[in-house]
């Protein structure tokens, strides 16, 4: 299969010297695919020019002359019409790329992508879903962007679409769905959670029932599903947990020198257990509801490592008919639940 | 000053075990305070019988034959008269002692304090604030409760609450006040958090502004105030991720025999390393909005260090004023801000 990646190579912290690093190395594992390289050519041209013949063949440099700024508001992003990342998203929208993957701003490639790309019907704003590592192997959460306020039939969706996902890259075809809540007992929870279970119990979907917070890293099911605003605070605090428990490490190993021999001989097992831990083998949310492409969101302050991690998994979506996977069963679903809302 | 803390020691996932270990270790650092042991006479009197007459003299047995059980439905735990969770509150509630502290089932102590202390006006459950370490030294947040349907002003109040709260445990009489967003820009979150920030801007609390998930372990501000619901994803996720690392670490460490030498070898660090992320330390969650008197959640899984602690910080609350310091807070800021919903 011919897969065509756009790469916003000018996005996140590290611009280039991280992103076409990482489409070299993507290119070299996938020799099936091709990548369109898109930002200010004559600082893609100098990277590309010692790649392999082999590799060369299979990328193009797309010149955009415009970067979207990690902090710009709405309206001086739309004013930026040949920004790398609008560029990107525009390959796909014109059929020239299946895929784009950016480590910028996310606000702006929610908002561009839902315009270039357009939603399923009654999706506003594409959900963001992360692949979350857990004791057994990794869950599928959303939404962790922004959607801040949502419907029952919001979340629903959230349901279909990352089942779907999990479907797609795992291979999962029963995947398992949790509602995240407080507490597992049918009584807990709010209005949302307990109109949305309603929908779910009905639906064919393979629907758990509530799950906490602690159940994501467990591991209890595939895909978790909750609002923006809940997604959001479990994300973000465990990034503050786990850098305070990172530092708080580092701050006993360097207490005095018998401690920081022990650290040091200790250095390979803290390693691997650092790996292990790494979101960035995780990287690359996608963002789901999209319905003329498939776009990944990688974290900003990606190495090169975790941004081929987030090219990878955009390939392995195209390959495994993501879209008209979720298409499929977006149309079943409404239609079985006499809901097109 | 002299202080009685009325302890459910059938409480938590150990009992007597537990609670009465604790109870002894707490008089001996307490000279001054007084407990009374709640629960089955014959269980607590042979674990009582050899400790030291000074501690002797200052704790009494009282009994209480029933016990509320962790999963217990609220109609069956009302028909339970005299639990030892019921009979603790109710000797607060005629004044034979100023606290109480359970291990007990979360939902229970909830349920029955707020009948037996009764809740300032416009409070109509209690909100839980947990002190959660952080890099700089610990935060209070709330509600980590059951408060999932919370309105600005109930928020506003848990805002006053855990000022209080840092106040009389921390002598810390300008606490910074966050409210947990999912991004720190004015135009984010949803209409609760917008109206809830009008209603602390207004206030003469020191309010600092949004504050993310990440904020929390980062030590931000001194109190972070959220609804019931994102708060309990919040803890909950976090309890699940250092259980994940946990398991992560100790795999590594097994994986073969050179790994479990080089873990033996850093095991202090390790050790160091793990007590100092031991939530035990900072066990105790305060039931705030209650009053007439101070109620302490213990964690259910509790050992007798962790137990202690939490009755330390009862003995702290009471010895600090901390309901006369929210009850005239409240009086004074519900006035200002001419609402006493």
């Amino acid at each position: 299969m011919n897969i065509t990646i756009a790469i916003d190579c000018m996005g996140g912290d590290h611009g280039p010297a991280v992103t076409v690093t990482a489409a070299l190395a993507f290119l070299k594992t996938h020799p099936d695919a091709q990548a369109i390289l898109v930002g200010r050519e004559e600082a893609l041209a100098s990277l590309v020019d010692e790649a392999p013949a082999g590799l060369k063949s299979r990328l193009r440099i797309h010149n955009a002359t415009q970067v979207v700024g990690m902090d710009e508001p709405p309206a001086s992003i739309r004013a930026k019409k040949d920004s790398s990342m609008r560029v990107a998203l525009h390959l796909v929208k014109d059929g020239q790329a299946q895929a784009a993957v950016s480590a910028g701003n996310t606000g702006a490639l929610v908002m561009i992508s839902r315009f270039a790309l357009k939603t399923f019907p009654g999706i506003d704003r594409p959900a963001i879903c992360f692949a979350l590592p857990t004791v057994k192997g990794h869950t599928y959460a959303l939404d962790l962007g922004g959607n801040v306020d949502c419907s029952p039939e919001h979340l629903f969706q959230f349901g279909v679409m990352g089942s779907m996902l999990a479907a797609a890259l795992d291979h999962n075809e029963r995947p398992t769905v949790g509602l995240l809540n407080v507490g597992a007992e049918e009584i807990k929870g709010n209005d949302l959670t307990k109109r949305t279970a309603e929908l779910l119990r009905a639906s064919d979907l393979n629907y758990y029932g509530y799950v906490e917070g602690n159940d994501i890293f467990k591991g209890t099911t595939d895909v978790v599903v909750c609002d923006g605003f809940a997604g959001n605070v479990a994300l973000k605090t465990s990034e503050g947990l786990a850098k305070m428990l990172g530092f708080f490490l580092r701050e006993e190993i360097k207490r005095g020198p018998l401690s920081m021999l022990m650290g040091l001989m200790a250095m390979p097992v803290l390693k691997r257990f650092k790996h292990r831990a790494n979101p960035g083998r995780y990287n690359g949310a996608v963002l789901l509801g999209l319905r003329n492409g498939v776009v990944l969101k990688s974290h900003g302050s990606a190495d090169a490592y975790a941004f081929e991690q987030a090219l990878a998994r955009a390939a392995d979506a195209v390959a495994n008919n993501l879209i008209p996977r979720i298409q499929a069963k977006m149309e079943a679903m409404m239609g079985a639940n006499g809901n097109n809302a």
